[in-house]
């Protein structure tokens, strides 16, 4: 990691609260129209939508980044990659869930991470927010806190340990998880755990890092996708790799866990 | 329906209104726990959680009924079925989604419905509410209107009407829907629709009413499960059948929809 001092720390952690704060603004001023949501596509032949609330808070987040820390790079979703000269990277996901905010439901998210800038992409995170913004939910994780503010209050973040995979709640996003051959391994983890949720896109992090769940498995991720994640749920105590058991914050197969123990046991199974 | 006069229609619409702030307080007070919650095992041979959360609520909902309106009769999923005298029956779940309920998620949620009690069980709803209550979001429909009370304030309720399978957006909460035929059937209207979604509960009732998305498919239901939905989505404009375009507020299978024409077409392909 980068050796930032205490005021710098600060600084940039006040700033990845401002970025969540203007990401919700826009958000949700396209949040639930009457009639539902328009969108296009962005694959040809695919359903991926991308919205106009998802560019705008992009476009948002990064005018409040060139006007605060000039110097820093960004690497977005959905306005790409702007080379800075610090060392560090904000890396963006201004809607994750996109087809959950078209469909109105509250576990969509904005992900910031401020992470290492590499020659070839953003290192690992040192701090991360996930934020829902309709629940106005904000779960923060780096520089040795973590944290969740929401509408009961607020509370520090850890993630509970000692469940073995037979008493484990397993969330991902679709049923499929990825190719069939990755789909088959999610299969063989599933049938071994005692609950298996679906549907609630980088909301399932965040309930990991709360001490709720044990496991999130997917795989076919962006960088922009994890990076948020990989650095609330480290600082909540957990653990974050890919299916190899390697660094996961360039996406692809992503597992994350809630101990050590039940990490490679989840691994062991996958890898099976 | 029964005919009920205007003071006695406010009074039962301030009862549902006090039945889910009771049921808000007590399932509130046990969500979300450190280190996750504890479930015992309702059914030898499955995982189906029952928490102290869905006793403590339905009873507590029990009791205000019992001071309020002596007279009615109750059909409780935790505590069964109390016969009434005045012809009208609550129909309770106090944690609609007990496995989200445990695993954090915001999207469980307490239903209350307000049906005609007829000798073999409830008849067709006549209002009711499907309340979140770690977002503190209630959506009521009966007695002529249909509304959302939220974290952003209050709105009517209205379905969105105009789309056809190929731009709809489905839900259901479980992958496998129900046995292995209905699950096929399932998996036949999901290809034809544009986007499917997992693991939402009554929220996506709920996500119907509000007009985001266009088709609810579920089996394997109980009253209970059904009667608060029926009501709010008939309230905003939308209808609720089985799976024949039957009668649905007995439970086994539904399917929720937003318009006449997309019910009619995911019926088709249901029973093709």
């Amino acid at each position: 990691m980068l050796d930032l001092d205490t005021d710098t720390r600060a600084a940039l952690a006040v700033l990845a609260n401002d970025l969540a704060d203007c990401a919700r603004r826009e958000t949700l001023a396209q949040f639930r129209p009457v009639g539902g949501i328009g969108a296009d596509n962005k694959l040809e032949g695919g359903f991926d939508p991308v919205t106009e609330a998802d560019r705008s808070a992009e476009a948002a987040m990064r005018a409040l980044i060139a006007e605060r820390r000039p110097q820093d790079g960004i690497y977005g979703e959905e306005h790409g990659v702007t080379r800075g000269e610090s060392g560090l990277t904000w890396v963006l996901d201004p809607i994750d869930g996109t087809r959950g905010y078209l469909s109105g439901t509250p576990t969509w998210g904005v992900l910031i991470a401020l992470c290492a800038e590499e020659a070839d992409g953003p290192g690992a995170p040192m701090m991360g927010v996930i934020d829902q913004p309709y629940i106005g939910e904000r779960f923060t994780g780096g520089f040795g806190r973590a944290t969740l503010e929401g509408p009961h209050g607020g509370r520090g973040l850890g993630v509970r340990s000692g469940r073995g995979l037979d008493s484990a709640t397993l969330f991902t996003t679709f049923p499929e998880v990825g190719t069939p051959d990755e789909g088959a391994a999610f299969a063989r983890l599933s049938q071994q755990v005692r609950l298996t949720r679906y549907g609630m896109d980088c909301y399932a992090y965040a309930l990991l890092a709360a001490g709720q769940i044990d496991l999130v498995v997917e795989a076919g991720l962006q960088p922009y996708d994890v990076a948020a994640p990989i650095a609330v749920i480290e600082a909540a105590g957990g653990l974050v790799t890919n299916w190899q058991g390697g660094p996961a914050h360039r996406g692809g197969q992503v597992l994350a866990a809630a101990s050590p123990e039940i990490h490679a046991a989840a691994l062991d199974v996958l890898n099976g």
